[in-house]
């Protein structure tokens, strides 16, 4: 970027809100569910980046072997559970009453209302929102997010947090890169260079392209802690 | 819905979080910009949807017959501004220090930090998110948040407030409509819905398609209080 335009505007930090981290009960709630051999999947994205979709095709990849249920987050409809109990696994639709997040004590709350008490992977739909999940530690035991082509490779520039915390990357609707200006090495680069230990894959849940991937990484980290 | 997949799951409300509205900040700020002639336009969307690049178009558009001036708040990043400084316009980097939405507080601050004190109109483009930004009044004239077809038309279901706090609403990147499953007429009903007074434009910054329209729009509303 040109200097000049470098010098045309000037940057204010606001104030800082404050956050409760809720790391504690998030501590507890990860160590209980490690004792029973619960794998909690948190997973985060954009509205509207295809954590539906995707989450529907990979429980049809691993309903088989693993017993699953899932907890859907949302402000206030209940449209992704639907979708989600046509699959056949336990699911609930969590209200967050207008908050943008889950916190740990809420995760809780979610898993204790759920019917499957010997679930293998409770896959946690957080809330549509780049910012305030990364905030929150859930009490995963593993966070992804997605981020798919249409939303743009600048947005690890843009939602760092969110980069930071996730263990795994899902670069969603590859299908669309023919109509969008996305560099797929470029985001790699970007995700890596805030976190170098995230796991990066590429998929297309319309077309199954790299599905088998991710859904092969799942269930190994799944059987890791049994 | 089948009603034996309607049975399967069930809906638990969490608490709900405290929300400071600071209603009375924003309506002290709405009055005072109105009384001064300057017309405050609070733009949302999800990140990703296209709001800095409808915008450098809308700028493009309407420079000649407005002064114009640009808040952009980010989490941490300015890569936004310095696209919009490329435009000639005033433009300063509001960083929200981690906060997903800005306060009449902030846009306050934001404001006052403004070069430019006699704006026709200043744009103020909020922290990518669907939920935050909507439980907040800034003390903007008008509203207006963008849904990009990649997103999908079910978003007024999940992000209700969003569409009900909205003046306007921009669907956009419609040269995109080839690819996704998105029903135009379904979409806008579902907002209609919500907000029967909401505007609404189908536009496409890429290709120009539908962009006067809206330009032609907000330029009115700007005029309107002068």
């Amino acid at each position: 970027m040109p200097e000049e335009i470098m010098e045309k505007y000037r940057i204010i930090e606001l104030k800082e809100g404050i956050f409760d981290r809720n790391n504690l009960e998030a501590e507890r709630l990860r160590e209980k569910l490690n004792a029973e051999g619960t794998f909690l999947l948190n997973l985060m994205s954009s509205p509207g980046a295809g954590k539906t979709t995707l989450l529907k095709k990979t429980i049809a990849a691993l309903k088989d072997d693993l017993r699953i249920a899932v907890m859907e987050a949302d402000i206030d409809s209940d449209v992704d559970a639907s979708a989600i109990a046509e699959t056949g696994v336990d699911v609930i639709q969590l209200h967050t009453g207008g908050m943008c997040h889950l916190d740990a004590d809420m995760t809780r709350q979610g898993i204790d209302a759920l019917s499957a008490k010997d679930a293998d992977l409770i896959v946690l739909e957080n809330v549509g929102n780049l910012v305030c999940p990364a905030e929150f530690d859930t009490g995963a035991t593993k966070s992804a997010m997605i981020l798919s082509v249409p939303e743009g490779d600048d947005k690890p520039l843009k939602y760092p947090l969110m980069f930071e915390i996730s263990n795994a990357l899902i670069i969603g609707k590859i299908d669309a890169l023919p109509y969008f200006d996305f560099d797929i090495e470029l985001c790699k680069a970007r995700a890596k260079k805030l976190n170098p230990k995230i796991e990066i894959f590429c998929v297309s849940a319309r077309t199954g392209e790299g599905m088998a991937v991710w859904t092969d990484w799942l269930k190994d980290e799944v059987l890791k802690i049994k």
